[in-house]
């Protein structure tokens, strides 16, 4: 095999597959990105057998062939090299040549026998959502999912099709984060659960631009992104998730609507005197047209006011000051409305439209103060 | 104790005295900031009895007074408060109460009276150099200080004053730098081992402008900088520093002009094919009006080809690219001059001047190739 691309292709191609290398494993050639050079265009791949990437890029292949290399030594080269025309080629069976102007690196090569290509997957049937939007979404819900494994249904997020509409959900037992996305046309209904590390790393692949789409397809047991040059195929979570419609309601006894900003500041400084790990809940005390703001810590104690709008009865609850923090720092709002029913029964933050419902579980604050 | 200053001006105070709160100590009021409004004008301290520094800041005094506050806690505070007035009060004996707009925060104080005050110093006796030129000279040099204590003179920097020239040395056993600073004004002589800590320091808090000055005194034991509106204190190192003239030398067989940007790049290119702590050498060789630089390792190999203008004789030398890297990203000069005896004496990079001179030891590289 020989090939030869500029610098700014390979390091932006090698980024983007670079997403799908393991950090950790048993298998050498999973740490490989493949560089497919068969056909008449280059493709870059690399997949741990749960997510896997493949990118084309433009380049002249002056022999044809394939060839896999150490994904982390491969770009660390690529990234340091000039910029300006990079060649590659096979040295021997083992050995590829990397050369750009006048430097020559000679590093170890796999052949491409063992590695493990993208499941083919037929993908007429296929939702159509912007870079934009689907970005967004993500990063509006990501924060909710369960770091653990303990319940794997809770790493993932539930991507629900009902007509016309997707919703993208995520929780973790005490928080639920839901996202409503309006599609331009009606789909069949369909409900997949996608595991987060993809949406991570697919969300840092995107651009962003609202112009441009990604494809999104569905098999029994895959999930595939089409955008742009690239193909991100990932497993799905298996299994029925949680049914989240019975726990959300649209009464309440207290309506607050207060400015996103202020109220985001003001948590964010009481969190100072909470150690890492400490539980110490934020004490709201909603009465008139204002919420007292409380924390009471070994370091210190803080005490703020906040102007609000309330309708309904006055209220005293406390909360995980962290999951009033993600929720608020995600929405885009300058004012936002929060629903209460009592000190015992979950919080709700929505806008009219319902685009977003953020629930959060109140904690028993009698007890920490 | 009242103070009232704004949270911009308390923020770049307490961000300076910081500096010298230590990272861990034993001795809670180490800790501490200390906020010494019994003149009239408010003055931060922090002191870790190696490095001490003192700063005023603007702000009205309400009622006269001294507090101490834990560093982290009160500078996190302060940084989180809304950009607006921001009020210091003793509420108790060991309680103090910072007020900013609606927010209300109480946090642990500690009279002042176990604080260590910074030792005073007379300072008639001080020379003058511009912030910038401090703060150059020291990027300069700090890297190659030694980082561990076996001998405590490695971890300082020579300051040596003679006539009208500072020159500043620091040595690891396997390098030397050399910064030499024209001074306004002749000074007597004077040689003193400052803490490379204390020099990191320093080149964090000046702001290095061409047009500001530091003015720098010594006592027996102690070096002082005095800047805007700012002290720092420092222990010297005692003892006699190495003699390095005796290890400098102008003879060479093999002159090298080349590239510093060229020769940056492609040391540190080679340098991916070597894992941390792993020693390869870079092998340079020098022929006729190119250097060809080569590396091998475990992971594979480099081989690059620069052009350069030789003087002298053909030279075949090896070293730790490291070192080479440190010296060649500190000057900012386009082009370098390499200055070689044989494969086993030093290196020296120099200008002509010789206001910079590093001298680097080379490494036995026929074991290692």
């Amino acid at each position: 095999m020989k090939i030869i691309c500029t610098k700014s292709n390979l390091v932006k191609g090698v980024s983007i597959v670079s997403k799908a290398v393991p950090s950790k494993t048993t298998m050498p050639i999973l740490e490989c990105i493949l560089i497919d050079a068969t056909t008449d265009v280059v493709k870059l791949t690399a997949n741990d057998m749960e997510l896997g990437i493949e990118t084309s890029i433009d380049g002249d292949i002056v022999e044809r062939g394939i060839i896999a290399l150490n994904a982390k030594i491969f770009s660390e080269i690529v990234r340091k090299l000039p910029d300006s025309e990079v060649t590659i080629e096979t040295e021997s069976d083992n050995q590829a040549l990397i050369t750009c102007e006048k430097a020559k690196f000679s590093i170890a090569a796999q052949s491409g026998d063992d590695f493990s290509y993208l499941p083919a997957i037929e993908s007429n049937d296929f939702i159509t959502v912007s870079e934009f939007t689907l970005k967004e979404a993500i990063r509006q819900t990501i924060f909710s999912i369960a770091d653990n494994d303990t319940n794997k249904m809770m790493t993932g997020e539930l991507f629900e099709i009902t007509e016309n509409v997707l919703k993208v959900v995520s929780l973790d037992g005490h928080r639920i984060s839901i996202r409503k996305i309006d599609l331009k046309d009606s789909y069949e209904p369909r409900k997949v659960i996608v595991p987060g590390k993809t949406l991570q790393e697919i969300s840092k692949i995107i651009g962003g631009e609202a112009e441009a789409e990604v494809q999104i397809s569905f098999t029994k047991n895959h999930i595939v992104f089409e955008f742009d040059r690239t193909v991100v195929v990932s497993r799905l979570i298996e299994g029925e998730y949680f049914r989240i419609d019975q726990m959300l309601s649209s009464d309440y006894e207290t309506k607050v609507r207060v400015n996103k900003r202020e109220l985001l500041d003001c948590i964010d400084r009481a969190t100072l005197l909470i150690k890492e790990g400490d539980k110490k809940p934020i004490i709201i005390d909603i009465k008139d047209d204002a919420m007292q703001m409380m924390i009471k810590s070994q370091i210190g104690s803080m005490d703020e006011v906040i102007l609000c709008t309330k309708d309904g009865k006055d209220l005293m609850i406390g909360f995980n000051p962290k999951f009033l923090i993600d929720a608020l720092r995600v929405i885009d709002d300058e004012e936002v409305d929060l629903y209460f029913m009592n000190a015992k029964a979950p919080c709700f933050i929505k806008d009219e439209e319902q685009s977003y419902i953020y629930l959060i579980l109140p904690v028993n604050f009698n007890a920490a103060v």
